[in-house]
């Protein structure tokens, strides 16, 4: 068979500014290798999403400085960004502890870039207060993510108390009709509170890809 | 064809202490005339929920008796019982003004029973301060109904904030994936508020019924 | 990292008057104990739902004083409430054996509040004569809970037959279209009994605090 | 456009014992009047179903011998097959008033090949009593016909009470979630009564032709 | 706990003629033991259905007289009816061997009743000449239950080829689209051949118990 | 508001050899003719599909030279291609008259490319002979569009009969479960029968674009 | 009735900076007039979205000093903002005349708030070279909002061409399996370009709102 | 139980012009080893997709002469039929790693009938540049077939850019909503790209025998 392994597009941090990353969920640990040692030759550093602990030890086993962040599922290969107060900071909320996961992919994507963020765990809206304890903390932060699997009203909440833009990251945490995310996504993205936007059911990678464009390019002065 | 018209459940008020309700929605003004007149003939009160103020005057004209509530798009047979102010009270809120003939619906459905009610509207969730200034007003209930549309993310934050019965009622307000109230009965079931419970979309008679039958045997003393 | 642990909520119990739950399923065993500890520093009984025979061993290797309720795949830290009559019972039924594991979720849910509870097992209705004779024993509840799978009828049959609120839990008992518990919902939902009000799939515990909540302050006297 | 209309199945009578049936919800007045004239011409007797009265109207204005059956919203054409009371007889029940066109459509296409039919009206599982009460009625049927809206349950019902083939039609009779009447179809096929078959939402039609199926064919003597 | 294992509905033989069925998916190999032990006091013949292999082997460990039927995967207790051929007979044909488990499923069902049952296999709608070159045995047939997974088209063109009664039967075989089977439902659901009547998705033995109803009861001389 | 009405693709035709074609279901009248109007300044032929004929009668009232075609819905400007019989034979089958209206739209986009193609209507599969009866003059076709409604199985059936590609077309006619087109649509992608393909619902135009495509560049030959 | 109408959240300006908006959809003429009266009363601005051309002339005939924007279906009181330029601009993007009516919400709502806005129609991606011909342009832009319907990659192959945020607006443009927006809105979910978020179907508005929270919060020097 | 393995269909090859497949999902290796046996008999070359390695290395331990491709999880048995230039070639796009196994599979099924087969992998949309660089070499195939997950709109891209028939192959690629590849389906569905046809997800074997159809028999000359 003739086929061409991921032809990597390497201008892409020129075109839009972002690290290398790979979505790791659907390729074998030797499908990773390979494409990190081109990471590797181009002096590229990677960042690959969506690995188990299992298949980061089998990699790891191949190169060496790889890093596996068991929070996040995600493997760093390479050195990282220096963090770079002067682009803003970002906050990132979530619903309650079986949401960190998410929480975490979105941090560590952020970091990457040098973007400076915070995390608040267990805001979850059945407590209210303490997501209004929160508020003059959320005050400091350009760019606020919200995850919350269940109804996911928290992003709903949260767009209706600040001025800031808000990225909501439904998660796949629930059982019954909300098992798989999809009442937590379609609640948000119906949601009364106005300019809230909205990602894929765990995506927080994408997530953190949007704050990293609001934050470089989103406004006049950026 | 040898159809038989509606056999009316005429001892349903002894077996659970409600009054006759008819469903108008799929039924013919002349059904429905001829279900009342029956209800006449055994001096029966009766509500007719689902009616158009078109089938309303239609029905009108040929009886006398028959009261229209235009917001709850319900029609009344018969006097109503007095009111029971022993039996408690029932809060009604809804999220805006869109939502207020599903609520009305309840209303009435309640006060055809004696039971006290009380409507607040326009708390929904994207501006905070007004439930939060309810709280108060909200203790004096011993159920409460809320209707929400859209995200249907108002029962949620309500049940955390108070410790009686909470009954939702989703509403077929919104639009694109909120359209038709699925994402507002969904949010609802999917709450991680303990105790909220939730009737079908629109159905603000039901709500009505299970706050009626929580009054009347909800408890050892009552 | 640095993340916040579940943020626990403790004054829930003076707001709502619950003990403290905490949902298993997504957390590991780990976070499970770190979370009980600080149950124990605060001298505060503990139930956690959804936890495997497997993750509930892990726990009891590192916690005394946890008790496993394998029918009901939850466990208790500390001392439950006693028994308190004067609050009235509740009756749980359900429609086969297979529909047991959320009724027991139920029923604890309620001892450990205190509740009286009974539990009749089998009165599906495909066998309606089951469910007939137990007519006199069901009036002696305050609050009816009806689990039920499959086409899920039995909480509107029940509604049918009894003055009290009844509250439908339907459960992910089912195959084909039933598979997964969506039909049983949407059948009790959709029930042409009024007054039935419904919680998520197999929400034993949501159905438990719904009954708790009546109970407690849902009528003048109570 | 050199089409070809309706190429009509006149051997179907011979091959499976069935009247000509033309479905006439997405065809014209003008096309329905150019398939009967082609009945008239080969000597057939034909049934169209699913005709609005305005259309039944403007087909009458062409075609004399053409009967209007408004509340199975049919129209048939030439004399019908004599009742042939040796064949057995089907009762038909519903939920409702707001099924009879569907059970009326059942019931005419039974009389159109000579079935003997009753219909029994209102028995919907939310008053048993009245379903119980006509039990001894039922036992004089060879097959059962159970038409349902709502949350559909009374052919699980029925079906557990009685030996007979029993043939559950769905009804789109409904709103929020059972709105088209896709719960009620579920509803019936995940049923727990064994040997209940079902057939299309609405479709009193085939239901009649699988009635007729068994009770010409259906048994060694039939 | 005080739960009540399976109340065994033992006079459904009397009512309705069935052998008594135990559903085996969702019960514990030590429930269907203390299940068939009721059986084998009452003397009763047991019929258990999806169970699997391993299941089978505790239970057999358990009780003798127990025969496990691997392509069914059904359990059957005691001593088997024996044949009845004036019964009449029933032919089950299936689109593919992914099907068969549940063609054999419906045979094992209706063998315990005494029927007569023939299996033809592989006649799927791909190479119609299979299923034409069946038509002759086809007519010796009192009822066909017809198994088809995928777009399940096999019963469509059936019923247009014969006048018996035909039950569809949608397997979960497929994938994409097809995967679970409703594809394979809707289908049948719709088909434009009147006179089909359908059962859940993978329900032979719902089938089966049709076609009992049928042969027994279904016409005025059987 | 500085809008810029539809920035018309005229170099389609060169890049894939397709006259200009417009979407007119969600446009209005003015829009219509506002883009014709440039057609008539570049000297190209136009063809608006999904007009009704209200909307056509405006058009024509604006604009000369304009044809509509009632049955396909459609509207065609300015001179037709001739026919060129060397680049091969299209045949047009429907399940029956009511798809008529999508059949009719493939033939005229068809046509506008000068492509030879017959129409077959009323070969649906519940009377198998008739399709059968066809085969021979099957042969004569290059490419087969089979569009079906309800149970969609013609296209299976004859994918299964013929060697040549054929499209399916799903057409949204149908009730109950099939309403819509979905069930037809994916009882296509699920066909057993291999080698078929599918275009959306009522995507009659599609599917000529698609056997044009074939036509014109699908062998070394062509 | 104790009603209250629409509480308005006047001080929402002061929270999140943006003018009072209105939800039109589900009120009468006479509730939005009632409601404008009170903007009057406090001096504020007003926008009310998805007003049809028929209610905006009921209402302009009880208030002076209403403007009706026909393709936005909008309606505003009051005098708008001054243009702010400093404050960034925004580029809407549509793949085809019928998405219009949402860009244009979109483009209005900015304008309301004093931003700089620019649109442009018609750059699908069926023809790709009309997109990549506005690269130059789109670099002036802080923030994209890209509406599309049908399959709705738009938004998508634009945000691997730009590093700005991109807005995607899903429209209810389509037919068949598109009817409705939800092809268009989970292909913008599911994107594989990083960094794309999403508002509900036709939520020009929102959409708006989540670019004016960018522009004016998103970045430190904001 | 007298159950008839699979007859296959060996005049299949001569009525379409295909070698035998089978699919080897839902069938266990013995069941395989008895076809492809049968096979061999007929000295007939088969092809058996959707095998497992662990199911193929059971099938090889049985059976030699077969042969085992673990990209495209087939089996093939007995010789391979020679390439064929002459009928043309075909070319499939894959989006990413991930979807290689259905690309393969594609490919593979068209080697088996000596078709000429290239491979293009990683051509997704999010890097536009790649597959604009791949257009020369697209221009020198027949038909084209393009594999994508996700958003799926590779497809949607490809057939605006190109003249040839394009086969659209969705993938079960994603997470989230794309979960399961109903998102890319319905996404090509949609398409506004003239003349896409679509196959169902993960069908990579019938986009090749649909390839198969229009080389040798899709224009007059073929």
């Amino acid at each position: 068979m003739n086929e061409e392994y991921a032809r990597i597009d390497f201008n892409r941090r020129e075109r839009i500014g972002m690290v290398e990353a790979v979505w790791g969920q659907h390729k074998t640990a030797e499908q990773i290798v390979a494409i990190l040692k081109r990471f590797h030759a181009e002096g590229e550093f990677g960042l690959v999403t969506r690995v188990s602990a299992f298949k980061a030890e089998a990699i790891s086993n191949c190169l060496a400085n790889v890093v596996f962040h068991p929070t996040a599922n995600c493997l760093t290969y390479g050195e990282m960004t220096k963090s770079q107060p002067s682009l803003g900071k970002v906050i990132i909320l979530c619903g309650g502890t079986s949401d960190l996961r998410i929480a975490a992919e979105s941090e560590l994507a952020l970091q990457c870039h040098g973007i400076k963020v915070e995390l608040i765990v267990d805001v979850g809206v059945a407590g209210l207060n303490r997501l209004l304890n929160s508020l003059p903390r959320l005050k400091t932060a350009n760019v606020l993510i919200a995850c919350a699997g269940m109804e996911g009203s928290l992003p709903t909440v949260l767009t209706g108390l600040v001025p800031q833009p808000v990225i909501g990251v439904p998660t796949s945490v629930g059982y019954g009709v909300s098992s798989g995310g999809k009442v937590a996504l379609e609640g948000m993205l119906s949601s009364c509170a106005p300019g809230l936007t909205v990602v894929n059911i765990d995506n927080g990678y994408g997530a953190a890809m949007a704050a990293l464009r609001i934050l470089k390019f989103g406004s006049p002065s950026s």
